[in-house]
């Protein structure tokens, strides 16, 4: 087989075959295949796209590539969750603990945030102590027990998807629906899930800007899924704004915790129930997302679900205490109000600019080795479509520094107050 | 200047500017903007195409990434002639004398074939001490004297179009006519030509395999030279069977002397004759293509084209009585006939293997390094659509070895005899 005839029958549009796509996968894994010819592929699926037959042999190929995780010694069905990105998104922090005490196991590698968007692992450590560097024979007999656990990620997964993924950003190849859900799914099959809840941002602060380009990669993601043997279910929701109110790690704890006792967000809330629901159904506790619904609610009412996340907590290394007593967090120094100018109706919050004003107080990296400040944030105290008068506090900034007047400039910047402003739906659709 | 931007802004179907043109070819042609970029980008414009304006100034831009040719030493118009490639053509060897006879410059330089088709170089040593290794002093002498010359190519000629070339290659990324174009018109502006004559093949034995392609690039490569100061005009002509009867060195050099003595095949002598009075129109002898071609009869009619090539081969080192005696030339020991073994009419003449039999004779190369056989080769004693009995001779074989099962084999695969069959039409268009 040659490279060049590969290439040429995908940009002619025709349809590859699982062994001209394994040929590729492992030859530019292997190195065999140059980075020029990987990138001409690579421009030519752009243009000529892949049937939902080629974009399942691409995931299974980037999985072989490299080391597949075994969680066969966890009971249960293995349900994973995967985000496409946005800023402030609390919700794996508060669906992990939602569905244990559910008893479907949540067994997740993490790994930490780069940029505007903050890690899992980052909030984790939060508290004191909370550590992610157990064995796997630990980590799989906590999840047995407590049906919660997460792991830092070990082995070398999906070395083709790494090195492909590293090729599109400088090629400008990245925008590809195929390319983007193979990665995604590759990702996830070789961590071991059983089945996956995907969540797929759309708006400002997401990588696809509109519903129509989110609904592409999310129906692609389920089909990949269902094809290879994967349960898969997906969301839209809108990242036209910040999910939710916190923006900052140990901030974005005490709104987990709220959200667990029943009194966080309702954007937040809607979104931790919806997919929730869907992770439920997929672990095989019910048929109807109604019913799972009905579950999840339960877990929060009876405090079920806020024990879990302490016994959690306790487990990894942290002090339970603190889940119970929000205020032991690490907190600011300085708090500071941001406050509306005009009167009006709020009309546009610009989510990555947001971000970046929270990373810039220190809540996020914006290189690998950057120190972060736990305590340091920001909370949005008006979203879209709220109204607010001359005065009223917009955000409350949250910072171990006094001097705030850049990051109190980029916030104003990027919350505009007009006469009219809607509240955006936050579920655009759900694919199953 | 990032090129990640101007892939993906060719790849989103926008102009690139003169200047990120000329930033890709430098960084390209400089080895700072590594392959697999550049790949990207063919890509990308293979699906995007490039306008006008973008033809034309990628084509400049790999003009300036090496030397251009001085002919400012010569009097006259310098027009140059291209074509894109086929089997058996012979139209370099008659053109160079007749437009020579008629005071127009002919200064070529030239190179050896490799493949089946032929070389012009490799042709004129068919004449025993013919020879290129001339100064550039002496060739601007002799063609402002004789007004005919061929030089060896010298200097480093556009050589971002080597490296581009080569990557296309390997790429997928051949086929595209904004970069076909480009690699041919920068190639003729770099060796000096005021003005171009293009002849683009069609059919089965040509690159452009459709009318509809070869006119898209006839008409590309028009524009490029127009928009470029380089007057162009271009005809599309027929590639379906071999031009003319002989393929193979000192054949196709008698066959040209018996069309300059007015006595060549008709195919052949309509096309010189086509493409010589766009040569002559070009020079600025006269406004009319009729008045053109009755200019070049004149030249044949009267012997002094003929003259004009026994000029041209001693100025070079050949021995001028062979223009006169052609029988001198070098001649195969053997001549073997593939006769038909049905009646009807010739219906199709493979080009392409027709030129790869005479290949195997040792007329032509395999790899760089084979040494020809000047004398060996093939005559087509039918053509398309003439009638056939059997036993006629199809083709004579002209061999330095008695066993020619293999060849005559490959002969009579390629031509096919059956009941109908039309003279495919020679010039389809011409364009200015």
């Amino acid at each position: 087989m040659r490279m060049v005839d590969v290439i040429e029958k995908k940009r002619n549009g025709l349809e590859l075959t699982k062994e001209e796509i394994k040929f590729f996968i492992d030859g530019y894994t292997a190195g065999t295949i140059p980075d020029y010819q990987a990138s001409a592929l690579l421009m030519a699926i752009y243009f000529q796209d892949m049937t939902d037959e080629e974009r399942a042999n691409l995931t299974l190929a980037m999985v072989d590539s490299g080391d597949v995780i075994d969680l066969s010694g966890i009971e249960g069905v293995k349900v994973d969750k995967h985000s496409t990105g946005g800023v402030g998104d609390t919700t794996t922090l508060v669906l992990a603990p939602l569905i244990a005490a559910l008893d479907i196991p949540f067994a997740k590698m993490s790994g930490r945030g780069l940029g505007h968007t903050g890690g899992t692992l980052d909030k984790l450590e939060s508290f004191d102590g909370f550590h992610i560097e157990i064995s796997d024979e630990e980590f799989i007999n906590i999840v047995n027990q407590d049906k919660i656990a997460v792991i830092g990620q070990s082995g070398n997964l999906t070395p083709a998807d790494k090195k492909i993924y590293a090729l599109r950003d400088v090629t400008g190849t990245v925008s590809s629906i195929p390319l983007i859900a193979g990665s995604i799914m590759s990702k996830k099959i070789a961590a071991g899930a059983d089945a996956i809840v995907l969540d797929v941002k759309t708006g400002a602060g997401a990588f696809m800007k509109t519903e129509e380009d989110a609904e592409k990669l999310a129906e692609a993601m389920v089909r990949i899924g269902n094809l290879v043997g994967r349960k898969t279910m997906a969301i839209i929701s809108d990242m036209s704004q910040p999910l939710g109110a916190a923006i900052g790690n140990s901030l974005e704890i005490k709104e987990a915790i709220d959200t667990l006792k029943g009194n966080g967000p309702e954007d937040l809330t809607e979104l931790v129930l919806t997919l929730g629901s869907q992770m439920v159904v997929l672990a095989g506790k019910t048929d109807s997302l109604d019913e799972a619904r009905k579950m999840l609610l339960g877990v929060i009412e009876d405090g079920s679900a806020l024990d879990k996340f302490a016994v959690f907590v306790k487990n990894q290394g942290g002090n339970p205490e603190w889940v119970k007593n929000p205020e032991l967090l690490p907190a600011a120094q300085y708090t500071f109000e941001v406050t509306a100018d005009k009167e009006g109706v709020v009309s546009e919050i610009v989510a990555d600019a947001i971000g970046v004003a929270a990373m810039k107080l220190g809540a996020g990296r914006a290189t690998k080795e950057d120190e972060i400040d736990l305590a340091v944030g920001l909370v949005l105290n008006k979203k879209i479509g709220d109204d607010v008068k001359v005065g009223d506090s917009l955000v409350t900034i949250h910072a171990n520094k006094k001097d705030v007047a850049e990051v109190e400039a980029m916030i104003k910047e990027n919350i505009q107050i007009g006469d009219t402003g809607i509240a955006p739906k936050l579920i655009y659709k759900q694919i199953s």
